[in-house]
């Protein structure tokens, strides 16, 4: 089954390709960036003699010829341009960008005008243990931030017990890859070498990102606010939320009742570390309660299970696969 | 003025030399380890050719021949067994264990049996911005531990408009010079390297010494609810405290005022980083509120002001000297 | 067909059994310490949910019952006592130790006295492009050194060009997995952190490994001086080796030629990194010449093509198979 | 003694003014940078409440009127334009650039064309332990290269035992800040965290520099092949230089002997590290022999040693104050 990328020369774009080439069923068919004109294994030297094709120019035509599915890893608002076509030309997407995240209030609040409401309303969003039966009918399917990931998978078997009257923290931190593949003062080495920050303090896109899921899931309004930090790591990101419970109950236990069935969540008893999901599909998860204080912790691989293996498993499940088909299971360190 | 360093091989003990070395008024005549019979620059390779001496096995009497003021780096315990003589043979003490920080109830619960219950109650919290009148007439001072200090500097501006009814949620992140120099599984380069994670989540001993000191101050009993981290990363201390307000304010008016004649606090309108206080005596605070939540966010330098560095402005002013005597205030990295 | 792993607790041991989990012939049957006791995702954590088995005490007995092939992950010394008797009743070995990599004479000057002499002559040195053939029909194949797996690749296409009457001076760099598990002072994330250093200078264990083996190819006796680095990173290898030619040649031509059919070795025509060949089994290679000077820069990830990826790779052509089955291609870091 | 700093945006800028803020002679009267319009501590947040002043347009006349002695720490070319007028106008200068390193010819063909021969001839080069009478007459001091400065320091014990017959390699290893402040792939921290490669393979600008400054010194014409290398760390750089001997030596006696009375080269009968060294003006040197092939092993803070804290040793004796002043000895790590 012939499948395109379109932004290959991003940090998602990559990962998706090298998930892809191993993908029993889905053939890489059409690879393109904005400029294109280029191969694919000069544009990431550590592909040569591994994996290799001419990296074109964008184009919906060509992306309509040559694909059944294709995946859009492009800034928002470039998204859609592409999208709008391409749906009406019968081609299924996985959108990572935001641009088919949120309802349109939302995106429109904290991004810019929507150009494609027509197909807005029919994206579902693509986090498999929330939305796994919408995504398996939609050709329209939204990846979700690397940040929500996260945090939402902490969050969601917790929602009947928080107390929505007090508001939820959330703590994030986030390799350099989280930053983009472009060079500026905060991704240069000197920067965060040997250094922590703090950025978008209570002012991170994400932020409503997280509300919206969790009100949909739970028709509870939760008051979320979130402070994302990058650290010196080349990938991986950490999540600690804190709440307060208006129930006793058994974290662990929670957890792992709620995602007893669940082939790409693990439950630890202990903190979890970013290190032992990096290169996985996994979303690690551990939580402990204090009183009515509650803390939950989850990691993810943020460009895998944040990004583009996350993007594989809505593929496959919008093409009637196994969900994890191709999806990388073993960490990098041991 | 002759002074002492006792616990000379860990990390707090050679950048009290460090600093020592450039003192002054005080002059290094006594470094002792719990073995001795080595020479400063064997234990310290970069001392070659800097400062050396011989250093002893560490005996009280010699102390107090030798010293009027000693800096005791040792392991809690370790510390009050030496202390206990030396006051009463009026030798000046600063203290960078645990073993006079905290009241006797609170000590017990979270340590161990107090053997030194006499001086307990006559030591003093050095901590310069909230306890200077009394350190300047103490011979017994405690230096605060390094988390203590970046999270009591942050929060003590504004225990007054902090809603109590409400817990105090601190995310702190260390670097590993924090978890001392013993090579252990979490010191190994393979298991920080690359990686981040939670530890002694709402259990870490630092928690009740929080608690106990914002309790002297403010007369509030605050829950706080503390979760640190170990980062890729030499040294440096990021603390992320949330709240919630009972007033409106503007945070950062609130530090500035606070701090307005401190000399090692500084007040950042942007979130702090610990690289531009690494290798200083500052500590660096930034907050921002919204709504009624608080988010406050300070760095030190873990191994100088979160200890070695301040442990000397103690000693200053125990000696009627000038609090800044020799203290760093030029970050190493640019 | 079952093989079995000895030696699963230290890094070479998990990343044997991370390739085996996908290898499409080998079923993991027997996975042993020295210890044993446990169970293979308690010691290696990220393989939870994954892949899990009991974590024996090594014997052969059980080997032999199970087995039909077994990597032996063992400090040297060790190794030989388990493959003496494993030999004899029919057990093929890949040893991963230095045990059968040298002739008699070398190994007891360097290492100790070599108490299975009768199947040390019988052993094949484990670099395919090299041995390959015999590799395919020997039951005991030595897995080289790291070091040498990417020092010799990188010197043997020019030794018929190399001015034998000069030395070879080969720069070593490794990341910290090639310390090993153990933590020790040069493993603590403070000694390498921020920092480089030399080691066993002119007398690393690997420097005669590299010497034999070129004169075995090339009966040229080369004066080889090895000066092994430590390096900031969790795993790769980099070699850069300075030599005189005695003849006027096209290095990268000669390169080419000479692997223009070998899958796993990738010549490139600017220097080469260690991240793009990290978490696969190729060893990348450049060389440029100035006047009669031939410099070579070749790299590894340590513990994949330097040990464990290798091994599989032996282990495939001591079965009949192919030797890329399960071999991993794509690196870790885009 | 008023003095200025030109190119106050860059790493050594700021090294630059962190060593004048302590001098007790020098007082920092005019910093400037090619925009200027600034203020220091906007430019270098870490200098927050220590130390500021506005940031020029750097102006020639201002300089004259304002400054006894200029520190240059532009790029070359840029470099030589303001210095022209300078000199004449009996402004002392120490020019961080290459522009005054090298002998007109060898300058023209690896840099470009000189606009200031005048002065080129009367420049001297600011290496102290080989040219200190010389720079305490100058007023025009070239301050050498980073590479140049720990290989000759390393080297120029030994010239006199060293075989010209045969080349000298030398394989260097920097810390990103020497790649400059500006960002580009190779400075972005995914590029060379986890990485280690070499650039400007036997074609650096810094290879003709030992060279001529060798041949100044010993008369022997050394075949210099000079590979620096990248390495994920923020500061330091290490050199490991390979030759062969023409006379059977003690290489730590004769180090020990020649740098006997020099207050900033330390001797270490083991491989130095750059960690060490990191935050100080010393240059570190091991050496060891086998047979007659010679390793050389130096290590320095290149910002400091490398090119700021020199560039003050120079200005101290250039203005007949002791060399030592305010010079950096205590490294930054224990």
């Amino acid at each position: 089954m012939n499948v395109g990328v379109v932004g290959a020369s991003g940090y998602t774009g990559i990962e998706l390709i090298k998930i892809l080439i191993n993908h029993p069923i889905f053939n890489i068919n059409y690879v393109a960036t904005s400029t294109g004109d280029t191969e694919l294994d000069i544009l990431h030297p550590s592909l040569k003699d591994v994996f290799s094709c001419s990296v074109e120019k964008a184009d919906t035509k060509e992306i309509e010829k040559r694909c059944e599915l294709v995946f859009l890893a492009l800034p928002h608002q470039a998204s859609m341009g592409f999208a709008k076509d391409l749906i009406n030309n019968g081609v299924k997407i996985v959108d990572l960008s935001a641009d088919y995240r949120l309802e349109l209030e939302t995106y429109e609040k904290h991004y810019c005008p929507h150009e494609d409401k027509e197909h807005l309303s029919q994206a579902v969003y693509g986090l498999p243990e929330l939305y796994r039966e919408d995504i398996k009918k939609s050709s329209l399917v939204a990846n979700p931030g690397c940040y929500p990931t996260a945090s939402i998978l902490g969050l969601i078997p917790f929602t009947k017990y928080i107390d929505e009257n007090f508001p939820i923290f959330i703590d994030a931190k986030s390799g350099v890859s989280g930053a983009g593949k472009k060079c500026n003062e905060s991704t240069h080495y000197i920067s965060i070498n040997e250094n922590i920050f703090a950025y978008k303090v209570l002012n991170h896109r994400h932020e409503p990102e997280i509300k919206e899921k969790l009100f949909q899931q739970s028709s509870k309004d939760f008051d979320i606010n979130f402070v994302p930090h990058l650290i010196p790591a080349t990938r991986g990101e950490l999540i600690d939320a804190y709440m307060l419970l208006n129930e006793d109950i058994d974290p662990i236990a929670v957890l792992k009742e709620f995602y007893k069935d669940e082939p790409f969540v693990r439950i630890f008893d202990k903190p979890v570390d970013i290190k032992s999901c990096s290169g996985t599909n996994f979303c690690d998860i551990y939580a402990q309660k204090k009183g009515n204080k509650l803390y939950v912790n989850s990691a993810v691989d943020n460009i895998l299970r944040g990004s583009s293996s996350q993007a594989v498993a809505n593929a496959n499940l919008m093409c009637g696969l196994d969900e994890d088909l191709a999806l990388p299971i073993i960490a990098y360190v041991p």
